[in-house]
């Protein structure tokens, strides 16, 4: 229950390290593991971030699962 | 808690990749699976979303579920 | 913990599909069944809805319930 | 983590149904049930409210338990 | 996930009540119970509270715990 | 779900007194224990902060551990 000017244009704000940190994740293809609230921890390689989610394959095949990033706990890449 | 101008005009912004990617399912009536804090994973189709809600039909003769999206912690195409 | 500017009015945005959806839901007395955080599912007839919390009869003879939206995961009609 | 401009004047929004519930609950000292995310039902008068918390007299001669609004998930008259 | 205008000054609002009686156990040093969420009931004295976190002293020796308000589910003075 | 202006530079507040105990604890690269909603205590060193997330070091040869600050119930300084 929030306030919403979608129609204005929103978009991440690059000058967070956290944003840069998860598009160098993204850019680089590296596997990550992401523990989600209630859910567990989930592997798999960032395809995309928005405000709103994080987009994970977990399988080269299967279709991205979204992560709502208020239900990401922590973010970490491994190896 | 929060403010609210809900007078104002309000829509999704259809800039963010998750609102496309969640329109698109909705679309093509994919079938998707949603972790729901607290409740569990729901199977079924999405009918529409708002800033607030997705929609999910779990059985086509039956009422639609709203699901808040802060529960939902992750969503994902089956099959 | 969040800005408030709550002498300004303010009101539900039914444009929202999830807003109109609810009022069908208190309009009708249609029974519902709500998923509230921690708590589990509750049963009764929508009576009003603002901008932070559900209210809902669980029984005829007792004083409504109020849930706060930010716990209810997901709502249905029954039936 | 969000925008506060706490030097302006805030109120809670009385045009709330929800508001003014709980401001009779107050004013008549009505018993009350409060469901506590991860504490359970705490019962006791509600003393006041405002925009972060409910302050909740569980017996006359002990001090006032502040709950976090975002915590309370469900709130009710008892009897 | 929200907006952040942090450039601009920030300060509590101490026309809230909730605001001014944790000042007040701050100032008090009333020995004070705060259940975070997930957590249990944590004990101690307040040293100070800004917009994200109440600054909670366990032992006179050890070094501050910060709660974040997100998860303070009730606080209490003790006695 | 919330309203972003992100294009706005957006920046820590740094006249809040727990920024400013974190940025201590970054600078002196103090060993501290995070309770993490969901995961557990994590234990490390924090290497930055942001608006969103707090970056843990838990091994030297490590990656960054990311830890949304939504999840981070307490922080702590250890010894």
């Amino acid at each position: 229950m929030q306030s919403f000017f979608e129609k204005r244009t929103t978009a991440l704000d690059t000058s967070q390290p956290s944003i840069r940190h998860l598009q160098d994740l993204i850019r680089h293809r590296t596997p990550v593991a992401i523990q989600v609230s209630g859910v567990g921890e989930l592997e798999g390689t960032l395809h995309w971030q928005d405000i709103h989610y994080l987009a994970l394959s977990q399988d080269e095949g299967r279709p991205l699962t979204l992560i709502s990033r208020a239900a990401a706990s922590t973010i970490r890449a491994l190896g």
